[in-house]
C-alpha cells in the first residue's frame, strides 16, 4: 500500500541539488543575440570612451576664460573662424579670442576647452558671435576617457544582458561575449490517469498540464524545455523515454511518478542506470514532499509530483534557482495577514504583491494548495523556514518572485 | 546655422505617438508558444476544474461523519471494501462504515465524503483501517467545480502569459489563444560619422552602437527589430533604405537625423511621402529634444537623437509604452536626494532601485546624461513632471523600469 518516505529538508535537498547540478556551459554569441543571456566572464573595454572631447550640445566652441563675467547687457564677442563638421577633424585651431560653430558631438578642435549653446548666442554679421552666458571649463563637453577607461570592467559576470549593456558594449566595439549555454532540459510525464490536453477527461482522468506549465517555466529561467510524450505506467515505456531524454538533455523532469502509489516506477527505474545515485526521496515542505532527485553520471533527474501546482511550485523552488545563473529576484515585502505554519515543515506559499503608501504588502494566496486559479493570481512565493511556526501580520518578509 | 525646434509638451507628443501608433494586430498561436505573449481576449473556462471529485493526499476515502469523534486511543474501525486505482472510476460503492484505499488524486467513490491521510491510520488484518483523527466533510478532497467554474474568466484581455497562466489554460483543454502580434520595427542608424561597431573610430567617428541598442529594446518590448544598413548623409540613399523599411516594417527609428546640423535630411525624406504628416519636431525634454515622429500612412516613423543614451532613453519614454501591449511596469520609491530640475522641460533621469528596511529608494544616477556606462547600471527612470521644480528628498515617486 506504498512505503512511506524518508523525507529530508527542504535545506539538505537544495543543496543536493546545488552540488550534483550539472555544471553551466559557456559559449560566445554575437552581442546580436546577446539580449536576455547571462556573462559567463567579466568584460573590460579595449580603449577609452569616449576616445576624443566631444560636444553635447549645438553652438560654439571656444575657450571657457573667454566668457568670463558675461551676461544678457555684456555679451562677450568672439572672433568666429570656421565650422567643426561632424566625422572630421577640425583643420584649424582656436586663440583666444576666437570661437567656431560646433554641433551635437563634434570633436572640440585644438585650443578649444568648453562650449557654448546656440541658444545663448548670437550671431553679428559675417564672423562675430556674442555669448551671453558664461561657461566653466569642459562645460557641454564630454572628456576623452570620462565615459570608460581603457582596462577598466564595464561588465561582471553573471550580469543578465539589456539593452543597455549592448549599448555599452557596442560602444567600445566588442561584438561578442562569452555567456552561459542555456541547459536543455527533458520534460516526462507519467501516469495512466494522463491524457493529452485536446482530450475530454473521463472521470478519474486528467490532462497533461505538466508537460506545459513546465516547458513555460523552463522557458522563463532561460533553458531550453523538450517535451516527450507521456508515458502510462509500464517500466519497460519509461526506461526507453527516460534513456532517450538522459541522452538528449542535461537535465530530465519527470512529474507524476513520484507519488507514493502502486504503480510508482520512476524511482526504480532512475536507480537501473549504473552510475545513478539518489540523492533524496520526499522533502518535508508544502507543496511538494514526493519530490526526489537522482544523480545519473554527470545529469540529473528531478521527480516532481504529479499535481500540476504542486510540480509548478516545486518546480520554482527546486529547478528554477538552479537553472537562472542569476539569482532568483528577491523584494522585500510586508506580510499582509498572521500566517500559521507547522513547524517540522518548509512552507512555501503563493502570494500576490500589493502597494500600500510605497510599502510591499505579500499576500498571501490561501485556499486549498491545489487550485491553479490561485497560483495564477501569484507574483511570488515565501518561505516560511522548517523552525518557524508562523508569521506575524506586518512581519518583513522576502517574496521570490516567479 | 541649423533651424530651431518648435518643441512641443511631452505629454503632447506622447498622445500623438498613442493616437497614431499602428494597430496591433491579433494571432491565434498554440499554447506551447505562449509563454511571454499578451492576450488580445480574454479567455473564459469551457468546463468546471476539477471535473470530478478527487483526493489531496494518500489514504482512506470515507464518510467523514464515520470519524467523529475517533482519535488516537481511541481509533475508528472502518471495514475496507477496496481500493481506488488512478485513473480509474471505483466499481464500488462506500456505504456507512466501510471506507477505500485512495492514492492522492484518485476519484473519490459513490458514497465517500472525505479523506484521511495514510499517517492517521493503521491497518489491523486484512480488511480494517484503524483511523486516529476525526475528518470533517470533503476534507482532503478537491470538489467539482471549486478550481475553476464553466464559464468563468481565467485571463483577462492583456495579460501577459506565465507558466502558471499556461498550466490553468491546459488544465481546461484550452490548446490555443489570440495575442497580439509582435510589431515589426526596422532601425536606421544614420550619419557620416557612424561606423561599424567593429571598425575602431578615428577622431569625429562614432561607432553605430544604436542598431544595437535599439534593436535589443525592441526584443524587450516583445517586438522584432529589423536592422538596415548605415547610411551616411545621402539622400537618395536615406530614400532607398526608409522606402524599404516602410515597406517591411510597422514602425521605423531613425537615430542619427533628427539632430539641428547642416546635414538633417531625414525629416525631409519622411516628409516627401504624399500621405506623411508631421506629428512633431523636438520635445522639451532631457535628454532627447531633437525626436521626431512622422504618419506615414497607416505606418510611423520615429526620429531618436544620434547619442546612444539619449536615443536609448527618448525609446523607453516614447516608443516602449506603445510597443508593450501592457502597460510599462510602474514601482513605487522614494527619491534618495533633492533634485533639482528647470521647469518648462519634462525631465527623465535614469535611477538604480535600493532597499533600506523594506522601502525602495530611488537613487538618482547623475553625472552627464551621455554616459552609457550610467545607464547600464541604471533599474528605471523617474519623470519630473514639465511644471514641476524638483523633488524633494523622501519624496515619493513612480519608478517605471526598463
Amino acid at each position: 500500500m506504498g512505503e512511506f518516505f524518508k523525507v529530508v529538508k527542504y535545506d539538505y535537498a537544495w543543496q543536493k541539488i546545488k552540488e550534483y547540478f550539472p555544471v553551466a556551459q559557456v559559449e560566445e554569441i554575437s552581442l546580436l543575440d546577446a539580449y536576455g543571456r547571462v556573462t559567463a566572464t567579466s568584460v573590460n573595454s579595449p580603449e577609452s570612451l569616449p576616445g576624443f572631447n566631444r560636444t553635447t550640445v549645438d553652438g560654439y566652441a571656444l575657450n571657457a576664460a573667454d566668457t568670463y563675467g558675461c551676461s544678457e547687457s555684456l555679451p562677450a564677442f568672439l572672433e568666429m573662424v570656421g565650422e567643426v563638421k561632424m566625422g572630421v577633424t577640425a583643420d584649424f585651431k582656436l586663440n583666444t579670442g576666437q570661437c567656431c560653430w560646433i554641433p551635437t558631438g563634434g570633436v572640440l578642435p585644438e585650443g578649444s576647452n568648453a562650449a557654448v549653446m546656440v541658444e545663448y548666442t548670437e550671431k553679428l554679421g559675417e564672423d562675430t558671435i556674442l555669448i551671453y552666458r558664461p561657461v566653466g571649463p569642459w562645460e557641454n563637453v564630454m572628456q576623452k576617457g570620462e565615459d570608460i577607461k581603457e582596462g577598466q570592467e564595464i561588465i561582471p559576470p553573471g550580469r543578465r544582458i539589456r539593452p543597455q549593456d549592448i549599448g555599452l558594449l557596442a560602444s567600445i566595439g566588442i561584438n561578442s561575449l562569452k555567456v552561459y549555454k542555456p541547459y536543455t532540459i527533458g520534460i516526462i510525464s507519467t501516469g495512466d490517469e494522463i491524457i493529452p490536453i485536446n482530450d475530454k477527461p473521463e472521470v478519474g482522468q486528467v490532462r497533461d498540464v505538466n508537460s506545459y506549465s513546465l516547458a513555460a517555466a523552463v522557458r522563463s529561467c532561460g533553458s531550453l524545455p523538450h517535451i516527450y510524450p507521456i508515458v502510462r505506467d509500464s517500466k519497460k515505456k519509461l526506461k526507453e523515454v527516460i534513456d532517450q531524454g538522459l541522452n538528449d538533455n542535461d537535465v530530465l523532469l519527470l512529474s507524476g511518478g513520484s507519488s507514493v502509489g502502486t504503480k510508482d516506477l520512476t524511482l526504480d527505474v532512475l536507480l537501473s542506470y549504473p552510475d545513478s545515485e539518489l540523492l533524496f526521496h520526499g522533502i518535508a515542505v508544502k507543496p511538494g514532499k514526493p519530490t526526489l532527485a537522482v544523480k545519473i553520471g554527470s545529469k540529473m533527474a528531478i521527480g516532481l509530483p504529479g499535481h500540476p501546482v504542486s510540480a509548478l511550485m516545486m518546480f520554482y523552488i527546486v529547478c528554477a534557482p538552479a537553472l537562472r545563473f542569476i539569482p532568483t529576484l528577491e523584494q522585500e515585502a510586508f506580510i499582509s495577514m498572521n500566517l500559521p505554519s507547522q513547524a517540522g515543515r518548509d512552507d512555501f506559499i503563493p502570494v500576490k504583491l500589493v502597494y500600500e503608501d510605497g510599502r510591499r504588502m505579500a499576500v498571501p494566496l490561501l485556499g486549498k494548495s491545489g487550485l491553479m486559479s490561485i497560483l495564477s493570481l501569484a507574483d511570488a512565493y515565501i518561505h516560511i523556514d522548517y523552525e518557524k511556526q508562523g508569521l506575524k501580520q506586518g512581519e518583513l518578509i522576502i517574496a521570490y518572485l516567479f
